[in-house]
């Protein structure tokens, strides 16, 4: 059997040991574990995440005493399948959740609901969860990287390759061959699905895109383990992914520097709670108006000026009228900047349709801009130009958005993000969400990944 | 809200009323019933089809006594959405399944597993069954139609397409609005995949697309009915699945004469068992033969005539290396034509490695003939050359091969094909496949679709 880069790649993900990841990349892996917790959190009570959830419930139509996974979002246990479906809906709800700028990927939310849900079922170590979803961030990156622009114009790559992704998780959980791992990249590619087209109408898609995700991803390394083969070549062959969904996808990507080159480490935590091509240009807006000393009132007009990737995203939606479209929208997120300096979950909630937001919104354009644009993806510049009511034109840019890896959240503003995000939803306590995370930043340290609540919630409760 | 492709079609599914379709329609819904369930009982024991079951037994994690719907394969009851993707699993398994010529789509895998499922989790009559069930054929053909050859080029249309005709099926079961109809259809678009890359590797993938083509139109479909908001346009909008999947897109085609054509009896039986691409040819080869008396070993030489997409599809096999890719390999299906009469289930277990069929495979070419290939996919037509050991060449021709609509099989035909497939796979004795077919030829008065196997085999085991 001749090389080539789909087996490179799913033998890279099935032989991935602990003690080869640097310890730098294991304790962001862990924030990054820690960040997807509270956006799992945070999801609780979403009309789409709930919808999802009956859903399972009603597939499987009975609980069993030996369920061993956990539901994040109403602490209820299920199986692998079912707990990883919900909770990488969950995940992806509150727009809070990580991005890889490179590959315009969303790891955590695919890769996280797999290696808990099957270290819970599997009774796996810390150190295995870890060194299986670095494996999928690793994995899913640089497929997501392969795809190229291209794809992403038309499809949403975290429902896409997501599911690749998954698969290299739950197949290193699972102790797959490297074989047996193409198996799993075989089934999981030929169900990599997802599309843009529910953004223009505000519908609830994305929840499903991540939930499906996860859930097929998870699916075809289980069948792979029982012997249910797959393409060998689903990412470059002439009839796989790439043939049918990209018209610039660049093999060599697939197989950069494994083993060296720690993509994971590349992940950008989310500061704001909105689409992230939002960020650059809301970074800039509050270094305008730090650096001007301006009030938003001062504020004529604003350009953002931006790569071709948000025109595509963001173009669809003039006038949100839910929170979600909010999230996507330039000028709704420019507002909340202006006026609260910061848009998180909170401020989307009670303020998107107030009317001093709604009227910044309409002052807000996008241009594109050829600087960012060619530094996209591989760098995500935010420039902004902000034209005053008295007259002036003023210019500002940030190179790194914050959390970036460059400009990366502190343990401390993980905390702060994690503790709002469980208030948010109610779907835990100010003391619970700390007892979670004291777990959480110790995983590396478990012999066995357990329960989340029992462990934490429960134990807190008796004290 | 104006109309548009997707409302209409939507709209059409969710209205479609059982005394709206033509008794002649009816009567042909009732057929392909019939033969589907021959073809689910028929991949009982195979392998792919067994792994996906174990993994729906696994996903679930626990019976209940309120399980409804049958799994044909082995007889025992789950919810929905896994019975649903089980038997999907098993229906396409041994390419006996329907197949519609113009959209080159195999309705009965994707519908009837979820039609059956709902319709007996429901308790609904035979009328609600079949009505859902041509409301599901309709949509799907039309789907297909649009999204067009370039399509089917790279994307496996009964698993991209299908998912939407299952969710048509479920949501009309379901009795959706048309509103939450187009919920469904968004839901199950953006869930649609299926590459042809598994074809050059004879990977398990075709199982899977049915199975989760099946099971995701029907999770469209109840989420819709619980609120689940999906794309309006996921058919033809700027960002859905004819903007991501194909270049030829037809948007007419989607509501070509909705309730004045009906698609469903347009559906071709398959009378061999192999992809439908090689039947023509192969019925060709056979007419030559019958019209000039030869024998086997009097042929020198085949040349079938065909359209591109059968050299798409067929083109990577060379020598098969299992039953399915001999099912795929134009040389093994005209050898067993020209020795064994037939390309039935029990001809290619036993036969595709003999060396008198690999020896003729060696003799069969493919060549793109352009009368065949203008006239597809509307026609299929057959043409073959033969050259003969004594030195002559012979064309011969079929317009229509057997099982096409104007040369359909017969109750009688339907019944052997039902029998032999329930005995080739061991799945039912004559006697219970004689039992099953009682039930299924009056499925239409029915008050309630009820268990398989109680009805027949249970019953007839008493006698």
């Amino acid at each position: 059997m001749t090389d080539h880069p789909s087996r490179t790649l799913a033998a890279f993900a099935a032989t991935l040991e602990f003690g080869a990841i640097p310890a730098p990349v294991v304790e962001r892996a862990v924030n990054l574990y820690v960040d997807w917790l509270g956006s799992a959190l945070g999801g609780s009570g979403a009309r789409p995440v709930e919808t999802i959830a009956r859903f399972a419930r009603a597939a499987r139509g009975a609980q069993s005493p030996q369920d061993a996974c956990d539901v994040v979002i109403d602490r209820s246990r299920s199986t692998p399948y079912f707990a990883a479906m919900t909770n990488a809906a969950a995940s992806h709800y509150v727009e809070q959740d990580d991005v890889h700028n490179g590959s315009v990927f969303h790891p955590a939310t695919v890769v996280f609901p797999v290696t808990l849900a099957l270290a819970q079922a599997l009774g796996a170590s810390g150190r295995e969860f870890i060194a299986a979803s670095v494996a999928g961030y690793e994995v899913g990156i640089r497929v997501g990287e392969f795809m190229g622009r291209s794809h992403y114009k038309v499809f949403h790559t975290t429902g896409t390759v997501g599911a690749i992704a998954a698969a290299a998780a739950a197949g290193r959980l699972l102790k797959l061959t490297p074989g047996q791992m193409l198996d799993a990249f075989g089934s999981a590619g030929t169900q990599a699905s997802g599309l843009w087209e529910f953004l223009r109408d505000a519908a609830d898609s994305k929840q499903l895109h991540t939930a499906m995700a996860a859930a097929n991803g998870l699916m075809a390394a289980q069948l792979a383990a029982d012997g249910f083969r797959g393409a060998q070549r689903i990412l470059e062959g002439a009839q796989g992914m790439a043939a049918g969904m990209s018209s610039d996808a660049d093999p060599a990507k697939l197989v950069d520097r494994l083993g060296e080159r720690w993509a994971t480490v590349e992940t950008s935590f989310k500061y704001h709670a909105a689409c992230r091509h939002t960020h650059p240009a809301a970074d800039a807006l509050l270094a305008a108006m730090a650096g001007h000393r301006l009030a938003p009132d001062d504020i004529a007009a604003v350009t953002a000026h931006v790569h071709q990737g948000a025109i595509d995203v963001l173009g669809s939606v003039t006038v949100p009228s839910t929170v979600h479209q909010a999230k996507f929208n330039m000028g709704t997120v420019l507002g909340l900047c202006a006026y609260r300096g910061y848009a998180g979950v909170n401020e989307f909630e009670h303020g998107y349709r107030e009317a001093e937001i709604a009227a910044f919104r309409e002052r807000v354009t996008m241009a594109l801009d050829d600087e960012v644009d060619r530094a996209y993806p591989a760098r995500w510049i935010g420039k902004v130009s902000v034209t005053t009511r008295d007259g002036r034109t003023l210019h500002a840019r940030v190179d790194e958005p914050k959390g970036d890896p460059g400009n990366t959240l502190s343990r401390e503003e993980l905390t702060t993000k994690f503790v709002r995000l469980a208030a948010f939803s109610q779907a835990a306590s100010e003391a619970e969400a700390r007892a979670l995370l004291d777990d959480a930043w110790r995983i590396v340290d478990a012999e066995r990944v357990g329960a989340l609540f029992e462990a934490s919630a429960v134990a807190n409760a008796g004290a």
